[in-house]
């Protein structure tokens, strides 16, 4: 069929299981086809063709509430919502988003990006639903991956004590982003090795029959052994004894298994779970037999081959860079422990990992957890490293005041993709770290203007020895740059001059340096010299060098890709008053919104963060103002 | 015996049973004498008594490590390492902290005091002393509450699945703070009626054997059967499906049972989780009756009558007159749910419990589910107020950011203990919150000048239709203000000018309004007139009296008893940066460091935030400088 005819889920009711199948074979062709060209989430995606499709026939979108946790393997979703002709825009400026977008359709009710989320969203919906004395169902999609995440675990404490209808989907693919660890994971496999109730019931119940019959204390033994038959019957009692009723294990790509079951938890009173097995990039080769989930997230691809596309800077990866360094201080440094909260492949920590397995740790995707074990490991002389995204550090933030700043531990973080991250857009974006950072007493936070320091920034940050510190670097590759052979380290707190020049200075760090640098030069023909400093220390800042520019009253112009409120630039006015300066400062950076998925430059644009724009600030400066210039 | 001669633990291991349990009552009636002097955590301590003295009986501390989670329960092992004669000054200025304190004791391995972090420190030790190929035990001491924390069961997930040797005690009082909920107290209490594994073996055995034999498909079954019996033979199934070895349950108040029972956790190999009974508040009757959860943080208090001292000051406490606010608006708007981690009391919340038992939410120990369930809420048009105190809203940054503010979702936050808190200390200070809410884009974030003001902000906040709003809140009582009869709202963004005054301007919000005005009120005397202005919104600002003020150039001292950086009097700054204002501006607040337990007063005084420190820095001010004033 043409499948953008399809604009709302109704029409699969009609449908038998051959038409479905059919159809599920066109998606996933469809799928195939246009993410070998913009890329995306493949994998997660071609694993719940059948399962979305199953759902959105025995639900009612949007009166009933589809809630996916993470949301990447929503494509499906936005295909039979009427999305499917904007495929060609995925994840692309002003195209269509990557994650559900309430904006996009009324089917998406619940915005993701974040793991672990949908059960709590769901729980607010079905008390609401209650209070407002509605009928409706409520079905969060959760991976087996996400269910690891604490909150997903509160979650699940407090629905199967409220005894609230609502139908959680634990859509288990065996894998989370880079597999599966922990406890609960290895639970799921004694579930789904164990079968079904309702195979052995029927024996279950004559040998039940035979046991004789015995008097007194036998008697009360013979009950409970009864009582304990739950546990065989049920092969999810994990969940039973959380307090729901659970089906499964489900075959995720068999439509009659699915409708089957869906159907009876749908009828079910109280909370249900059932359990679906998917495989993670059914239906096309490449995927299906990728055991390292290096289909997840995927850029262009040649579909025959599975080649990936390349894009064509051969510089190395920041996180690939990271790792390296770290490699090479394990060789020497027997205290160094790595953590990643479920991100080996996304952090590039996969050869570290071959190399030294005992010493690097994969907690699942728990950042809490991730953090503070760091902390446990500093107080006992060890160098924890918790390379860790920018984003997904958020969800550490208490642990960062309690654990590691306040008992000035010893922890280094590798912050990834911080600043703008591109397709994934305002859920991922790295750009709050600086203002959640820096009002933490003791913490050192440093980012590199490129992989040469990064190395050394690495090392430093592993060397240092006064409390946590944190380096903070880019999504994406390096600028090319030749590697020093050797790890040196950089003075904590001791900013560089990139570019000479008395009229104006700009500080910057990272990823805006380049801009700068460019603007600086531009003007230069202007007549204008400007001084560009690579402020590498966000915290502590150099003293020295403002005290210095401050004192020469020399107009300043602050250039940071991360938001503005309460970020590096506004730790520049701080200084200015606490020492009683007067300079003219102006700031530029990330305004206070967030901001959506496409290409980072474009995203630059939009936000005047760019090269044209700090020329236009540093001529304003000059002419004695610091309000925000309009672009001519 | 004498008490304060007990400086290191090992002596009890010289003890018996009742030698014990003599000194147990005497350590009892040592905390119910100081406390009913000093206040102090009574339930929870007089709940550990007998298990502190078995655990530091068992282990070898501080080799082996003890990990009190929360760490309010650690008097006793306070008592027993060396610390007897400080806790007349517990919890008092430069005394005796009430929680682990690592430069107290070479006892105090971690320090705690948010809930759920022990599991994660200890799991980052067990790695350590493994790596460095170390022999010695790892025992977090975790309550039932504190287990529903996310993070506590990110850490269970992870642990289970390393398995590391780590003893797990599981203090379980059937209480966490305020009652306990969820779905594993649920099991806990099928655990703890389920008896012993050991009392039953053999009945078990003995069962097994009578159960005929059959061929086939009965067979298979049998055989499963049997498989089955595990759950039957352990109570504590849940843990076990978790890849703990459990052990229990055991009863905390006898010496026999726990020292039998620990001393077998220690010899087993992998993760072991003791499965402790205890009652909280036993040996004081006015405690152990206490079902609500009274005695949990005490003030002074009358020994025979059990009758609590109360403080002078009648006014109403802060969270009461939120609470009363909101049942108030309960009356009018059935839209309204309120949700509590586990704060009922704390927050007062318990005669709105009583008037509207369906519309109060109390998640457990639950800041991250509790936040995105609020925002579930929201987007069904219900009007969520999630009552937290600002040390807990750390916890659900992520959620705040991700789920809260990026949604843009109408919920209503009434942030309790915002400011200095006073004895709990540096682990409870609510000092971040404005630092860490003020760069999220959407919110709107107030704090009233007395109770009046802050039930119209309560009522503002739930009338608010635009997105996420908070009301930040001090600890204690009210200033005993007249309260208006009906509820009113107050325009966002609008300050309140409290007293005029043309030579400077005080820009403050809260607890420091007083202050701010008595200085005021002193200056004027010395013909210096300086206007007040209640900043009652930290965001957005009023930007009509700042321009006015900012343009005529008028000297601005910001007032705030939060963090300095990235705090209030940054965002003043800022806008002046934005607007190319140049007035001199002064900013006090709290400094770049965590701040300890002691009066409020105390505090302030020792971080130069009084009445004094602002007229002398009203007077630098005028001088020309905002350069930070020495006291004379």
């Amino acid at each position: 069929m043409d499948l953008t005819k399809m604009k709302n889920p109704q029409f699969l009711k009609d449908l038998n299981t051959d038409e479905l199948e059919v159809l599920a074979a066109e998606i996933r062709q469809f799928l195939i086809e246009k993410l070998s060209i913009t890329g995306g989430h493949l994998g997660a995606n071609l694993g719940v063709v059948e399962l979305t499709l199953a759902l959105h026939k025995q639900f009612d979108s949007p009166k009933d509430k589809l809630i996916f946790d993470v949301g990447h393997q929503s494509y499906i979703h936005k295909m039979l919502t009427g999305r499917t002709d904007q495929f060609d825009t995925l994840r692309k400026y002003k195209g269509l988003c990557g994650f559900p977008k309430m904006n996009e359709s009324e089917h998406d009710v619940w915005e993701t990006g974040h793991s672990s989320t949908s059960l709590s969203a769901a729980m607010g919906m079905a008390i609401a639903r209650d209070m407002k004395n509605e009928k409706h169902a409520v079905v969060p999609i959760i991976g087996d991956g996400a269910l690891t995440g604490g909150m997903a675990l509160e979650a699940l404490n407090h629905i199967g004590h409220e005894k609230k209808n609502l139908t959680v989907i634990l859509n288990d693919n065996e894998m989370s982003i880079a597999g599966n660890v922990g406890a609960l994971h290895n639970a799921l496999g004694r579930m789904r090795s164990a079968g079904k109730y309702n195979r052995v019931k029927d024996e279950l119940e004559l040998l039940l029959k035979r046991i004789p019959a015995v008097g007194g204390k036998i008697a009360q033994t013979a009950e409970r052994v009864k009582d304990s038959m739950k546990y065989f019957m049920v092969p999810g009692m994990l969940f039973e004894e959380f307090g729901f009723t659970y089906f499964g294990p489900v075959d995720g790509h068999d439509f009659k298994d699915l409708e089957e079951n869906i159907a009876y938890a749908k009828k079910t009173e109280g909370p249900v779970l059932v359990h679906v097995i998917t495989q993670k990039g059914k239906g096309y080769m490449p995927a299906e037999s990728d055991k390292k989930d290096k289909w997840h997230g995927v850029g262009p691809y040649k579909i025959d081959s599975g080649e990936k596309i390349k894009p064509a800077n051969a510089a190395p990866a920041w996180s690939q860079v990271v790792s390296d360094t770290l490699e090479a201080i394990a060789e020497k440094d027997n205290r160094l422990a790595v953590i990643t909260p479920a991100m080996i492949l996304g952090s590039k920590l996969d050869k570290f990992q071959e190399r030294y397995p005992e010493r690097l740790f994969d907690v699942g995707i728990a950042e809490q957890h991730a953090t503070t074990l760091s902390a446990g490991l500093a107080t006992q002389g060890m160098k924890p490293f918790l390379a860790i995204y920018s984003t997904f550090l958020q969800r550490a933030y208490d642990q960062l005041v309690h654990d590691v700043c306040r008992q000035n531990l010893n922890v280094a973080f590798g912050i990834d993709r911080a600043g703008l991250v591109g397709a994934d857009g305002e859920t991922h974006q790295g750009v709050f770290d600086i203002a959640f950072l820096r009002h933490l007493p003791n913490i050192v936070v440093m980012m590199p203007k490129d992989e040469n320091e990064c190395q050394h920034m690495v090392n430093t940050a592993i060397k240092y020895d006064n409390g946590p510190i944190a380096v903070r670097f880019p999504r994406g590759n390096g600028l090319g740059v030749t590697m020093d052979q050797g790890l040196s380290t950089i003075p904590i707190g001791s900013w560089e001059v990139l570019k000479n020049g008395t009229d104006a200075v700009i500080l910057t760090f990272g990823t805006t340096i380049e801009m700068s640098v460019a603007a600086s030069t531009a003007l230069a023909k202007q007549g204008i010299n400007v001084e560009v400093i690579n402020a590498r220390f966000i915290k502590p800042l150099d003293e020295d060098i403002l005290h210095e520019r401050m004192k020469n009253n020399i107009p300043i112009l602050t250039v940071e890709e991360a938001v503005l409120k309460g970020g590096f630039g506004s730790s520049i006015l701080e200084f200015a008053e606490e020492h009683n300066y007067h300079p003219t400062i102006k700031r530029i950076g990330i305004p206070d919104r967030y901001i959506e998925h496409g290409d980072v430059d474009q995203l630059l644009e939009e936000i005047d963060l760019t090269k044209e724009q700090i020329m236009i600030e540093i001529n304003a400066l000059l002419n004695g103002s610091n309000e925000k210039q309009k672009r001519a």
